[in-house]
Formats: C-alpha cells, structure tokens, sequence
C-alpha cells in the first residue's frame, strides 16, 4: 500500500462537473489501494473574484483579512470534493490548512511553512478515508489564518509529501507535463519522462510557467520527487527528480520569453559604486532583473560605461521611473522590447560546444545576439522579437530534436 | 466605557454596498467610545448558493462536510466588514468562530454551544480593535467545524453577550423593532419600546419570524438584555428582556399565522395509547404540532374520538403520510386549510377578560372558532382564513390599540 498525495489546480476543479470528474479520478486511484491525501486549489476564477469583493471595501486591504477571504476559497472546493467521493462511496474527510497542521510564519499573503504536525492526516489515513486538504493556507503559531502566496497549493503538496514521506506525489495541472519546448510554438517538442529539479528551477525562471520556483526549491531540499501530469487525460506526465541518466542527454529543453525590455543606460559614469546604486534602485521596486551586460568603458576626462539588463515587460515603466531623477549621471535611457531564448540541461555541466551550437544556429537565421548570460546548467541569449520564434525552431531542433 | 456587541443578518450584509453601510453605523458606535464585538451572518443569497453547489455535488452531502462549506460565508463577511472598516481608520480584527473560542457539540448542522473560552477576543478588545465574529459556527473540542443551524448568527451574539458580560447586546435586522401586529396587516400597529423573553418566545412560535426561539430561550436563560433593530434606519428598536413595568399593560401583541393546517382523525378507537401513536408518528418526523384539541368520545359498541390538530401548511403531506397506513383506526381523515390568531401578553397571567373580549370581537364578525388554545401568557384561536384578516384588525383594535 502506497501513500499518494496529489494535488489539482484551479483548473482541473473549474467547475461542478470537473469537480465531480477529479472525484472520479481519486476515487479509481482510491480503488487501486492508496492511502489517499489530496490538496486542492480554490475553483477556477474565485480566487479573483475574492479580491474584487476585497478592493470593493478597500484599495489597499490589510493582507491579515485578505488571507482571511481568500483562504475560503480552497475550504469551499475541499468540502464540495469530500461530497462528491461520498456520492461515489469513498469515505473523505476535509481539512482545512489550520486543520491540516500547518503552522506558518506570519508575513500574510505570502507566508513560508514553519513546520507541519499532520496528527489527524494521520490518524484519518490510518482509519481508511481519503484526507482532503485545503492547498495554499495555514496559520501561525498563534491561531492566525495564513496564505502561501502563488502557486501555494503546490508548496502544501509538496511540504505535505516531505512530512508523510509519501511515496507518490502528483501534480495535476492542465498540461500534459513538461516538454522540450512549448508545443504550441514548436511542433516537433516533445513530451519529457523526466527532469532534474535544476532544470526545473531554470525553465521556471525562463518562462515556462509550469510551476513556481518556491515548490521546485522545497521538492529540491527535501527530495521529493513528484510528477506533473494532466488532470484530463489521465496519462503519465514528467517526473521531476534528482538527476538519474543523465550522461547521454546534453540540453533537456528550449524556452522562449517575448516579454522582456531591455533597459540600456548610457553614459553611466564608470565609478564603484554606481552598479550598486542603479540595482539597489531596482530591488527596492522589487523588479527582478535578469540578464545583465556592461559594456567596456568609453575613456576619457570622465570614464563613462554603457550598462544594460533585462526586466519584464510588465516593469518597463516602474523600472524607469525608478532610474530617473536618482543622480546617477546617466546621459541617456533606452527601453527596448527583446525576447529571451533560454537553453536548460543538466548535461551542459560536462560538455562544451552548447553554446557554439546555439551561435553557428542563429547566425544561419541572421539573427544578432544582443546580450549573453550563462551559468552552469543555463545558457540564454537575448535576440530581436521578430525573428525569435524562428530562432526557437531552429535552436531546438539543432539541440533537442 | 460600555461593551457592546452587535450582530448583524444577511440582509444588512446582503452585498459590497450595505457591507460599506454596516462599517459606517460600526464606526459611530466605535467612535463613541465603546467597546465593540460585531457578529455577522453571510451575506444575501451566499448560504442558498452554497448549498446549491453542495447539491450539485451529492442530494444528500455529509452535514460535517456541509458545515465546512457553509462556513465560508461568515468567514468572508466577516474579512470584508474588517477591510472596510480598516478604510475607515478604525483598527479592526476578524475572527472565525473557532478562533472566537466557540466550543460547540458535534451535532452538525444544528450544533449546540458548549463553551466559550473567548481569549483572543478580550486581547483584541483591550488593545482598542473592533473584533468582527462569524456567526453560525463554531468548532468541536478535537477542531471539527460546526454550525448552529438557522439563526446561528443570533445566537452567536447572544452568548457572546454572555460570556463576555456585555452591557449591550444589539440584534440589528431588516425590521425596526417588534411590533403589537405585522404593520403590513394592521395599520394601527405600533412598535414596542420593550418586551418579555416568554412574550418573544411566544410571538416566535406563532408566525412573527422576528428570532428563533433558541436565541430568545439563551438570552433568558443568562438574563442577556437585547434590542431588537433595524440595520437601515438607525432608530431606537424594541428591548428584549425581563418584564419591568408591566402591571399595567395586558395584551403585548396580536399574530396572525395563515400557513396553518387543521387535521382531524374521524372515529379514532378512544382506548389509551391512541394519542400517544399519533403524535410519535408526527414527532419521527420531525412535525411540529401546535394546537391539538380531541372532542367528546362517541359512545357506542366501540367508543371513537375525533382528534384534530394544527401543523404548519409545508407539513400537511408528510404528516397525512404518516398518519396512514399505521393501523391507528380511524374512519377517515381531512386536512383543512386554516389560519391561527394569537394574542399574546404577561400581563394576562393576572388578568381574566381577555379571552371574552377575543370570541366577542369574532363574534361580532360573524367568525366561527374552530379550536382554542390558552397558556398562561398566550390565547391562540383557530379560525377560517377568509375572514383571518379583519379579524387579527378587530382584536388588535379591542385589545392592543
């Protein structure tokens, strides 16, 4: 007899009838013998509507009551499943995240889990039901209502596996799994059996919005391995994991992100200090910045450097904004709409000539790279939006195919 | 310094707007200087909604289960009324039944309250924050979510008025107070500044929907004085309590109940224990029987008895059901529609008349009495529906006006 948690996103419990489907599907898995622990997410679309109601009374609501509300959202789709599984017949019993023995630190809206005491996890396991627990919340050590932030459900997944020391942990989203690239812009991805949590954590940072970083860097730590598979088909999806058999696969997948600036500021005076100045700005925005350049230094009476980095698109503005009028010395600002092609595999580690590939492929398509960042398992480049997708194509079939 | 505790229901709540309204009439009460424990219900429509969805799930879902779906409601209203309160500068904390120290049995869906260790409640008050409570809830002794059943909210304030020995207890509603007739029927009704817990009780059980009894019993049990408001108009409403000042007042007020049915059993077998089959019939499932009056035996070979009584119209089917079939005897069995007058007042325990004054007034009207019914506080007389409602006019003129 296995322990299985599995966990199902907003989509998959979008509604009554898919609800009902995801009862359906716990109940076969049920049926096969499994001790049973299910986290789920609230219902496709009330997390949002919660906050509307919430900016209703208060442009700004204290984050207190905002884990408050929204943290009914996930305790109202975890009573509707135990009902549903009765209806089939499976003893089910919800749990709310308090309930659940999850005690968190109390930044609300974005709390990190502090410990879990899974007492009557177990105890309901041990009398035979299917334990339901309400993803994406906890509370502190003083009885306050806590939520985890995006992508909280999954973190309640995995947390909940570390301290059960499940033998299965499956992520059911509304994708097949993880792939090569994105399918619907390079027909030829394919789908991936496994990958290793490093590569998870790049692709996570590369645009590839299969999960947060946070749950990927708790399995991490913990060495939970866990599957993401599709709540809709039923079939096997991708196992993420340590690295296992790995020698043989050199670049495990290829990402494209066409939501990225590139902010150059020219002229910066080339003094210490100044780097630190302009990323201090940043931060205090809280903008991440990814890939970042500096050009050599123009001499002169006064040195002065060209200093360029990437932001989402999405902070162009508050990146801007953040930059002018702090005395830096710049003589003048650009932001430029760039795409960000990333390259993710393990195998880099040991083998040169990734990155040459890359080069040799994109120079075949005219493409000019403008800006290069790589680590050990990562390399990305930034390139003009036109020609990205062709790039994409081209790179993975050159690298993956 | 005064400790007030208000609650207010579904329709004060009813959405963002009135929420908005609730916050405003919260923040005077807290501007004035007092210490404030608001409890709310769900807002308008949310609990039918919910069990909508529950119903979508399963016809008959588990009540644990119900409770923790059902228990949302509050919960959001509850973190609204806080944010908007917050907009208004006024420091204000939410709190689920549980965490409000509600200790409850395990009956869920209509669970009873234990206890109330309302720690967290008193620390919030001296730190000068408004505490808003879900009404309705509570939890078990081992963390299971429980409700209490219709007009759990009223009873939520009313123990926590209790408990916390509050000096007001505020039950703000849709109607400005109690009335000595539904105004909509008698224009010559007049609201009442007070009134006694056994009038209240009796006025509950006969037709005017202003509490449920449990609430008014809790209140009289813990000497609980409360006032009865309305949430819209801001008007003084009626207090609830002891009866003070009463010697001169005989007749409190006059209801008029339409959604009465009279049942009579033809030809019963008059031999012990015919009575009692009949009414453990009504009770297995769950019937309220009201005014129950058995007629002089027909002497014979086998003596018979007619036996009529009254239920509540939504009643009529289940109880003819449960009547038939049972080898109780009778020769046959009709179900009239009929309307039940009440008269209700302490002051009639010292006092004779009254009853001569009712059957004059229906006299005078040409109504005919089908059944009567006295207790020491209330005289309820069973009349034909065409004539109910110049009838209640006319009593209400004689006794009340």
């Amino acid at each position: 007899m296995s322990l299985v948690v599995q966990k199902f996103g907003g989509t998959s419990v979008g509604d009554a009838e898919r609800l009902k489907r995801v009862a359906g599907r716990v109940a076969e898995s049920h049926a096969l013998g499994h001790q049973l622990v299910v986290v789920v997410s609230a219902m496709g679309g009330v997390t949002d509507s919660l906050v509307q109601l919430a900016k209703q009374m208060s442009p700004a609501p204290p984050s207190r009551e905002l884990d408050m509300l929204l943290a009914t959202g996930e305790q109202t789709t975890c009573a509707l499943l135990a009902m549903a599984l009765a209806e089939l017949g499976v003893r089910a019993t919800s749990l709310t995240g308090p309930q659940a023995g999850i005690v968190t630190d109390g930044v609300h809206t974005k709390a990190r889990i502090v410990n879990i005491t899974p007492t009557d996890i177990v105890r309901l396991l041990d009398a035979g039901e299917v334990v339901i627990v309400a993803g994406f919340q906890g509370q502190t050590a003083d009885g306050t209502l806590t939520t985890l932030g995006r992508g909280g459900s999954d973190l309640t997944a995995v947390a909940l596996s570390a301290v059960l020391k499940a033998d299965v942990c499956q992520i059911f989203t509304d994708v097949d799994g993880i792939f090569t690239a994105d399918p619907r812009r390079v027909p030829d991805a394919k789908q991936l059996a496994e990958i290793a949590y490093d590569e998870l954590l790049e692709l996570a940072g590369s645009g590839a919005k299969v999960m947060q970083l946070r749950s990927v860097e708790l399995a991490k730590r913990f060495g939970v391995v866990f599957e993401v598979r599709s709540s809709i088909t039923g079939l096997p999806g991708t196992t993420v994991g340590e690295t296992t058999q790995m020698e043989e696969v050199l670049v495990r997948a290829v990402t494209l992100d066409v939501n990225q600036v590139k902010v150059t500021l020219v002229g910066l005076p080339d003094t210490p200090g100044t780097a630190a100045r302009v990323f201090r700005a940043l931060a205090d925005r809280a903008i991440s910045v990814d890939v970042i350049v500096q050009n050599d230094s123009h001499h002169g009476p006064t040195p002065t450097t060209d200093l360029s980095f990437t932001v989402e698109a999405a902070d162009r503005d508050s990146a801007l904004s953040a930059l002018d009028g702090r005395g830096l010395g710049w003589t003048h600002i650009t932001a430029e709409p760039i795409a960000k092609l990333t390259v993710v595999g393990v195998g880099m580690r040991s083998h040169a000539g990734v990155a040459a590939t890359i080069f040799e492929t994109l120079a075949s398509l005219g493409v000019n790279i403008a800006m290069i960042s790589t680590s050990e398992i990562r390399i990305a480049v930034v390139i003009a939006r036109e020609k990205s997708e062709a790039a994409l194509c081209a790179v993975h079939a050159a690298l993956v195919a």
